[in-house]
Formats: structure tokens, C-alpha cells, sequence
């Protein structure tokens, strides 16, 4: 019999959802030492957490989240959360001994992030961020073709985010429903909120970024706050741009934006090498394109292939259907919480942990401090 | 609070697996006046049985499904057995009252077809039938389009569903994983596994077929035999394909095979009206392509709508996650369920029912016996 | 120095132009023994003819197509009228001992076309019909491709031609400029314009059709005639949709249309054989979509060919310009006309013939004759 | 009768080819007032100039440009030389009266760029520069689109045109072949051959470029020099990418290289504006997409529209063939040369003139300088 692994859910928007459905699915799809007990919700909304409760099965409530941390019925806690809470709670989590899993970015800047980690491995806890974009099975199969060499030499890399969902100059910013449009909650705009998802994916899959060129844009200047009411200035990015040196000697352009009119999550990717290239689309995430110059000369172009396959050829595809039919967005996150169970049990821990998402945050750093100042900056 | 409404699977199977994940999941995403318990499941193995309830939180375990269908704890039965035990089990479940879901095809013919209706007509009981396509949320918005009338008059329709999985000749027939190429167990081949997923939906949007001509083949003609390890003739039609006339005066063609090296799963539909067009492919479903004619002349061309956007435009798509982020294969099961809860609170049953499907088994008896017979056939 | 071939055409309409257009291109881009030189132009309108004659360099005019071909300075008569013509003037050309091109179909039915064989091979005169696809070359190369065995046994094939420029019932039919609607010009609708195309491309791949059955369609059942002024009954089909199965076994699917909302000429055909499968549209006519099975299973996909490289390994395409641009739809006009001189020089015909072309006429003739009676029919 | 234009043609490589096949097929297609005469070609390879001469059709030969340039029977010289020869030729050939069609990049750089507007200026000679992708009829509808507001306020626009040919370390540099990789000869790498097209559709389409902020790469170091036969240093960019803010307040990324593995000539751009996108694709020519924000809220998708209409709604397609049929890469200068000769008769130049031509050349010299000195550059 598998073992409970409690969790203690902190937060119930958007991310709060996906986590609970990963939990409750993943033990239904993967065969795993762990499962995970949905043990306790916690949201400053007493009301709010019950309804969350009951509809996804946490045994209990908690309306203030260090009260949740230190309950010895809880072994993990998961921090669903703006971005300007995740330091606080994360230090004190791990301090109370609690596994912390929390939600990406993983902080507002390096140097909280490095106070993080501190605590983490100071209190020896399992950590991990939730990017979940890795183990989308596209995505990962890219990760390993890159890693076997499939390749060869990287030259080019290029991602880019788009959205157009703020063009309207009637939305309005902050509050719980729209804190990724103020500053103060979210950090900064486009770039901790997408361009992270992005620089995360290529960090793992293309290594250490040395040094960036970027630019950011408010395209909107004034919006009405949710909270005050009254017309202010937006502190966020709408838009960031930046050019990138790999350590592997590649070039890379990155960009995001919420004013790409026609896009919904556009999140793409694509990395040229020797050998080959692939080519990746949130839009369609179950389609890898790959160039493979080994192929016969005449017979060489894109290859769209479906990862569907079952049999463990596709990543994580033989846990659903059969070849050709797809799973969705919420998968990403059930696979992730299957690794880190599996990694509870094997000791190798799964990633990206709080160490491996500082880098993404070293390179939004110097991605913003690039863009202000109007210079190169090295990522450090 | 919702009511429970007890749920009695016999089957733990592929369709096992869907059903009882869209039961689960229901009560998550949707507020609906049921929500399904999980109260029993049935297999002739034990050890199978008890396995399965165990991931998927069955409370009890039956190995008999005649003693299944009298439990006075069981309020609806799920029939996700082969074919050909789909028509004793659901006229047994009616007349002991029960609500009954019934895998697709409804029947091994329309002569077992009508007795099923009889008795869930008779006994006055909810049914239904997995023709879960429907409920893709770009196929219901096909759906929604021709009904409102966007496309005008209709001139074609044509369909396929390619598959390769049966190519090797080494491939051995029957047995509990093989028993869709036991004519036996099946009844037909692609016709009622793969075509009729394709004839449920051209009915439900194109209308009512008046005539057709069809032709099957069995590309391998023997094959080993899972039951008795002997080399036994191929019943099953490995191929069809199929004209046919619509009552509303509209051609179509229809296509299946297991045949069509390179395709998983590749169930696409496209429809011709005098103002515009819709295409459909399984392998990409969250896009529904349309042309336009209104549009303006210069501007006009195929439009890839992704059919991901919630607030209630894109059907069901207000219950998962936000513009861009795709469901899967699983989630059309899950809003059949949903539909069906809806439909036992408003009395208007959700379709399609055992008298709905029933017209699907008509068209699919009528293009085996053109097969046959080598003629034109009225659909009857 | 290449040897001029001294040309008369007849008929200067679209395909006029399109032949002019090869002509006068052929020598800047291939090197051949021959030169096309344009001699003459015939029209009844000796305006027309002139004004043809001026824009494109033929050298005289002539208004009675029986005067050119007896002009001793012309070697090879090429007919681009109407179908119901072509068999009076290939006859009496090839009596005159000039080579003959014909437009496609080559002619109203079978029978005529038997005479018009007899025509050229007693006269021993090298003789084409115009199935210009055969030369695009994506086309030719998934003809090369077949034959090498590259798909292996062929179980599939199909093919559609679908246009949608009829649907408005306003539109006339007959005269000059819409005699494809006449059935007594045209011999039939969509059969012979469209579907011949179809079925030329489909025997040169995937050899003879032993039998069809066929419907068709005609939508709109009167039209004003441009000729009498007066509505007329329409005589042509507008749709026309049919099975076969092939001497070699596999199943296919034939259909066209001009009632098609959205396709301009969406002509494609797919071909699925054992080891692989390949896929061709005329609207993006360079991509040549290829699936192999021999690829790592993981690895396999769609394949998009953009059939561009020079150097020998994409057919014509050393002739043009460099890997990744285009060339167009007359191209293949230019093709077929080097590789007719080429087979002057060689002694080895460019297909299809006279005799070649007969083929897709008897599989025509069975389609309509299939379509009028309502039953299998036997090509021969 | 349409006027004679004499034209004197200096060089015969590949654009040489292009260019004469365009004089050749305007007056085939296009119904206008002035008529190209291959008068002359020169180049200092006698044979090939005789040669070329026969193929194409030009009466005359010269082996020394000076002489050409000066001959009273020609009325237009085009340069089809090397870049580091534009500058010279260009200057002479305006004081000798002459119209002066150049190949694009204008010049080496923007100095020399001035002084060639000064002459052709200075002598009110007609000129123009080949930037051939205006041409492209889906291209030339982009323009339109944007020109008509159908986009409304720009955000964002990205570019990009990407090969994959000088990855082999084997490959050579410089001489006839390969002057492209020679410095000296064609001024930079990708900067002036690949992006300045981008630069060009940019600047036509989105107004112009403030400031860029720019990075180069020269993946293989040495390479075995064609002229010297040496192992040389290369002095070109293998890749560059930057950053750009238009004046329009809109944000741009360009890239370039000859490294990325299965593209072979993929130059795309994409532009956001609040109203709708436009995305283009050298590849598949014929298709703009479009995302039109004003389509009804659930059916909005991105449209590829297939741009191949006759009846004067798709530009420059009703000189062509019908629906659907494609034309290629050399079609755009046939365009070219049509609207320079429609310019000598309406007065108004086509574009771009040697003066529009110097905007992309001020960009790519502020590129290459921003890229050498690591910091934001202003366009000047």
C-alpha cells in the first residue's frame, strides 16, 4: 500500500485548482510509494476555503497560513500565492520542517531567492517550483533528444510568450482576481510571469545563460486599481524583449508580451543545432516538430510528431489513453507531482527545486536590470 | 448539497478507466444537483476487480454483473463490456429498474438495438450512450454552428478515422485486449468501432442518411487466435468506406481503417454549406476550422478558431482553465457525465440516448450489407 | 544549337495561355535539343488571335484550325479548345502527320478516344495530353518515391478535388467563357474537368482501377444559358464522389465538387502503403507530407517536404532557383513540355499519351455510367 | 503599341537570371505603356556573357561595364554585381543618364548610399532598388492592411530569416560561388543579404526604426578561401538578431543566420496591432494570416488566407491564373519591373528608390555598429 503524503494547500485561485486536480489524479494514473492526502486548505477567506474544500476533498480549513505551517498533521506545503508571499512562507515552512512546494517564480528577486534556498536546505526539506512546463511529454521528449546529442552543436535558441489579453485600456489592475498587473503582488509584469516559464524551459533543456540585452514596455500607462479605485500608474512590464548568450555559445532572442493580438498563451520554442532542430507550441502541446538532417538528403523537412505514444516511448503518455489521444494543460502538473513523490522515494530529487528556479530568476533580474539601465548585463 | 446518484460499472477495462475518471472529476469542475459515488464496480476477476476499485475508489467489488444490476444501492449501471454483451446486460439493468450508460455501439444490430430501447422505454429508466465525440468542445460548437444556421444550406460532408495499429501481420485476434478484431465479440470491425464514432456525429449535425454504398476489406485474411492459439480466419472488416445520401440532400463520404500507416487516431470531419465550412480533426481537438463566405471577399480563408476560451463561449470551456490552455480526450467523457447530471435535474435527457443511437446502428447495418451484397442500401 | 519545333495552337483561352507561357519559358531554363518556336495561333476571332499572337510572339495567325494544320511549317498542333473538339482536330492533325497535344480530357468518351489512338499510331506521331500535375514536383516525387517502394503494399488511396465557384445559382452557364458548364461542350462537370485529373495522377502512382461506384450530384438544376439567353436545364454534375478498388488491391476514395465553400482547388490525394504514407495539396503544391515507418518509433511524424533543393534531388527544381523558393502552378506546363522534347530527342515519350490518357477516360465513363445506374461498374 | 525600354544588364549570376526572366514575362502578363528590350548584358567573362545572351535573348554582349553604361541604345542599367560594385557602377551610370535599377543592399554603407542618391538625384535618372519581397502579392496585401487601419495601433513586430547552408565547416568562402561570405565583396553576412529584406518589409509596412540594440556571431572562425586558396579568417556575421523600438512606439525582434538547421530560406514577420495580426512565411508564399479582433468574439482564430484571387481583390493576381494556382519566387520581380515601368508612365517612381533603399541601409550600418560596441544604437 502506498503511503499518505498530507498536504497543506495555501491559497485557492487559479494555481490552487491545478494543484488540487494534480493531487487528486496522480494516483489514479501512476503507481507510486506516496499519494498525496489532501489534508488542509488555507485561504484568508474562511468561506472561500470551505467551498474550496468540499468541492476538492481537503479534510480541513485554515484561514491563516502560519497556523497551517506548523500542523503536525501536514507534511508538505504548497504555496499557491502572489509572488511577494512565496519568501515569508517558504522560510517558515521549511523552518516548521515542512517539505515547501511553491509556485514559480519562485521569489520577487534573487536575493530573496537565495535566502530561500538557504532555509530549504538548512532544514534539509524537499523543495521544488512549479513549472510545470517541463513535463508537458513534448517538452520533455525535447529535453532528452537535446540531452542524447540528437542535436549535436546549439546554435540558435529562440522562445517567445505571447498574450493579448490586457489591450483593453478599460481593465482594470490588482486585487485578488488581476495582482499579476500590480507590481507590488506580482513583482514585475510579463517577465516573472511568462518570460520565467520560458528562461526555465531553456535553461534546463540549453544550459546557463552568460548575458542578456533587453528591452520592456508599459503600453498602457494609468489603469483604475481594484484597490484604491482610482486611475495610477502601471509599475509592470507589458512587454520584454531580450537577446541572449548561452555558456554553450548559442544566441537566443526571448520575448513576451500581453499585446500580441491573436494570441492566447502562445508559449513556443524553438532550438537550431548541427543535427537537427526542434520546434515546441503550448497552443498544440502535444506536437514536437523536428528536423533531422540524418534523414535522406531529398526526404529531409519537419516532422510534427504527435506524442500520444503509449509504452513508454513517449514521456508519461503510457500512464493515459492510447496513440492519438491527447491530455490537456492540468497533466503537466500531475506529472509533476508524480516525479516528486517518485523522488521522495528514490532520494534523487526532482526539479526544478528552489536551487535549480534561482537561476531563472538570476537571468529575470538581469533581463529588468538590462532593460532599465539600456545596457548588456551579465546574469549573476 | 448535491444528491449522490450510485454508480455500478461493469467493466474495468479501457472505457473503465474513462468512465470512473469522468465520475471523479465531474463534481470538481461542474456545479450540478448529482454528484456520482463511485459505490461498485464488477469484473468476473476478483483480484482485477478489487485492484481497480482500489485506484479509483469504488467501495465495493462484484464479480457477478447479474448481482450487480439488483443492488438497491446502485442507481445508474455502466456497461463497458464488448459489444456483444452490451444488449442481455442492458435490458436486465432496465427492468431492475436502473438507470443505464451504455458503451458505443449500442448493439451487435439494430434488431438487439430496438429490444434495449423497449425495455429502457418500458421501465421508463435515463439511458445513454458513450458517444463521447460529442462532447469535445470544438465538436459541440460544430454542432451549435450548423444549427444556427452560419453554414446555410449543406451541399457535403465527409469523414474519416484512420488508424495503423493492425498493420503487422503478427498482430494475434481476440482475447480481453484484442476483442474489437473478434467479429464474435464485436460484431463488425472499424464499422462499428471506428465509423460509428463518425456516423453518431454526422447524424447529430448533418441529420438523418437516406441511402448508402459501401465496401470492406480484410487486408489480412488469418490471424492467431488469443481463445484457442490456433490460426483462425479474420471475421472483422479491417477497412470501409462508404457514400451515402442525406435526407437533407447533402453527399457525403465516410472512411475507417486500421490501415492508414502514420494515423493514431486520426477522426476528422468536414462540412460544406453555402455559406461557409467547418473541419474537425481528433488529433488537434481543440481546433475547429471555418471558413466564412460573409467575409469580407479579399479577407476570406480557412480560420483555425482554438476553442479553449472560457465565459461561456466555447462549450464547457467556462469549467477548466483559461484561453489557451487545453483539456484532453478524457475531459468529452467527463462532460457527457455532466450532461447526463444536468439532464436527470431538467428532464431533458442528454443525448445521445439508446433511441438516438439507435439510428447510428441503422446506418452501420445498412453499409455492412451494401458491403455484402455490393449495392446501393436504404437506411433502415 | 537546339533545333527549332515549330508550333500551331489552337484555342487561346486559359490553357492557350498556359502553354505559350511553357513555351516561351522552356528554353530559358532547361537545356534540350529542341526549341519550341511559335509559329502560328488559330482563333475563329481573328482579333483575338492577333492581339494572342502579339502578347505572346506567335509569329501568324490563322482563324481555321483545318488551314493550320495542313501549314507545312508547323510540326506539332496543339488543341486547347473545348472538349467536344478535340477529337475532330487530333484526328485530322495526326492525319497530317503532326505530332499532337491535347488538352485533358482527351475527349468525351472512350470510344472517341480508341479513334483518336488509332489516329496517332498509324500516323506514328509523337502525341500528349496535358495531366500537367504529373510535373509538379512534389508529384513526381511521390511517384519516384512509390515506385522505389518506399510505402510498400499500397492498402489506400484518396483523392479529392474540391472547388466552390458554381454555388451561386446566378451564375450563367455555357459560351466562351463558362463552357466547362455546358455539358454538351464539356461532356461532363466536375468528372471530366476535375476528378480526370485525379485519376490520372492516381493510375500513374497506384496502377489500374478494376472497378467503381459512383454518385452524382447537380445542385442547382437550371442556369440562364449565355448561349440561348434562356434558363436551361443544367446538364453537367456539379459533385460527383466514388469508390474504387485498384488491380493491386487497395481501397480508395474519389470525390470533386464545386460546392465546396472554401476550397479554391483543393486538389489532394494520400496514399497509405505499408512502410509509409505520403500526402499532397495543390494549394501548397512545393510540400510534399511524408510519414515513414522505418524512422525511430518514437521519432515518427508527418514529414513536411518542402520540395525546393536543386542539385538532382527534387525533381526540376536544379532547373529554377535555390532551396526554399517557389515556383508556381505554370511551371508544370514547362515541365511537361521539356520533357516532351526531351522525348523527341530520346525516343522515349513523355506520358501520359494518347494511349496512356485513354485509362483515366474509361475510368470516367464507368464513374458516370456507375453514378447513372446505381451500381458497381467495371472500368474497361 | 507599348514603348521599347532598352535595358543593359551587368552581371549574369543568379539574380542576373531573375531580372531577365521578369523583362521577359511583364510584357506576357502586363498591360502596359513600356515594353523591357534585352539589349545588352555585360560581364567580363565573355563566354558566359554570350551564352546567358542566347538563353535569355539579349541582342548584344559588353565584357567592360564602362562601355555599356555609355552606349546610347540603352536606357536602363541594372546592377546585378557584387555589393562592394554597386557604389561605382550606380554613380557612372547615373551621370551617364541612365535609369538605374541596383540590387539590394544599395550600397556597403550609408555613406556610400548618399552619394549614389546624390547622383541619380542630381541627374533625375528613375531608380530603384531590388527589394523583390514587396512584391509578393500577400506581402503587398500586408502593406494594404496596415496602410487601411485594419490593424489600428501597432505593438509589435518580429522578423526573421533563417538558412541552413554554411554550417559545414568545409564550406569555402569567397569567389563568383561564394562572394556572399567574402567581406570584402558583400560588406557583411546575413546583416546585408538576409535581414536587409526583413529591414526593407519592415520599414514599408511599419514606418520607421529609432533604435536597436544588436548582437553578431561567426560560428566557424576560419574557412579555406576560394580566391587564395588560403585558410582566412571570416569576416562576415554567420548570425545576428536585435532588439528595435519603431518610432511608431511599437517593439520589434529581427533575427538572422545561415545556422539554423532546416530552414532554407524561412523569412517571416508578424505584426500585432490592436485591431489584428498578420503573419507571412516565405515557405508557403501565397498564405497571409490574419487575426481579425473584429470577427464575432467565440469564432475568432487566425485565417490563412490563400492569396491567389483574380478580379483585382488580391494584388497583382488577376494578371495570373485562377483561384488557387500559385505562382513563385520570381513572380515578385515580374511585379517589380511592372510597377517601375507603370512609374516611368505615371510619374510616380516605384519604390523603393535609392533614397527609400537608404533608411534600410542607415539600419543595418546602426546593427553591425551596435553589435561591435555591445550597446543600443539610434538609426542615422
Amino acid at each position: 500500500m502506498s503511503k499518505p503524503l498530507n498536504i497543506g494547500l495555501i491559497g485557492c485561485g487559479f494555481m490552487g485548482r491545478a494543484h488540487s486536480n494534480a493531487y487528486n489524479q496522480v494516483s489514479h494514473f501512476f503507481d507510486l510509494a506516496y499519494r498525496p492526502v489532501l489534508k488542509a486548505v488555507c485561504a484568508r477567506n474562511a468561506e472561500s476555503a470551505q467551498a474550496f474544500a468540499a468541492r476538492w476533498g481537503y479534510e480541513t480549513v485554515e484561514t491563516d497560513w502560519k497556523k497551517l505551517i506548523t500542523r503536525k498533521d501536514i507534511d508538505a506545503v504548497d504555496i499557491c500565492v502572489p509572488n511577494n508571499l512565496h519568501h515569508e512562507i517558504a522560510i517558515a515552512a521549511a523552518k516548521a520542517g515542512k517539505m515547501v512546494l511553491c509556485e514559480k517564480p519562485l521569489s520577487m528577486n534573487t536575493a530573496q531567492g537565495r535566502e530561500m534556498i538557504t532555509a530549504v536546505e538548512e532544514a534539509k526539506v524537499p523543495n521544488m517550483v512549479w513549472y510545470n512546463y517541463r513535463r508537458v511529454p513534448a517538452v520533455t521528449m525535447a529535453k532528452h533528444l537535446v540531452d542524447e546529442g540528437k542535436l549535436g552543436r546549439i546554435f540558435h535558441y529562440r522562445a517567445v510568450f505571447l498574450q493579448d489579453w490586457t489591450i483593453s485600456a478599460d481593465l482594470p489592475q490588482g486585487g485578488t482576481a488581476l495582482w499579476r498587473l500590480d507590481a507590488s503582488a506580482a513583482g514585475s509584469g510579463v517577465t516573472g510571469d511568462l518570460l520565467a516559464h520560458c528562461i526555465d524551459t531553456a535553461l534546463w533543456i540549453n544550459g546557463g545563460i552568460d548575458s542578456v540585452s533587453a528591452m520592456t514596455e508599459t503600453f498602457i500607462k494609468e489603469r483604475k486599481s481594484n484597490l484604491t479605485g482610482k486611475v495610477e500608474k502601471v509599475g509592470i512590464d507589458d512587454a520584454c524583449a531580450f537577446l541572449a548568450r548561452f555558456n554553450n555559445g548559442s544566441l537566443a532572442t526571448f520575448e513576451s508580451t500581453r499585446y500580441a493580438r491573436g494570441h492566447k498563451a502562445l508559449y513556443t520554442f524553438e532550438i537550431n543545432g548541427e543535427k537537427g532542430s526542434l520546434k515546441w507550441d503550448l497552443h498544440d502541446l502535444h506536437r514536437l516538430q523536428m528536423f533531422d538532417h540524418n534523414d535522406e538528403s531529398r526526404l529531409r523537412g519537419w516532422k510534427s510528431i504527435h506524442v500520444t505514444d503509449h509504452g513508454g516511448e513517449h514521456p508519461y503518455m503510457d500512464k493515459w489513453w492510447v496513440p492519438g489521444l491527447q491530455i490537456g494543460y492540468e497533466h503537466s502538473f500531475t506529472h509533476q507531482v508524480a516525479d516528486f513523490l517518485q523522488g521522495l522515494e528514490t532520494g534523487k530529487p526532482a526539479g526544478p527545486t528552489f536551487r535549480d528556479a534561482l537561476e531563472t530568476q538570476q537571468v529575470c533580474d538581469a533581463v529588468l536590470a538590462s532593460a532599465q539601465e539600456g545596457r548588456w548585463m551579465k546574469v549573476q
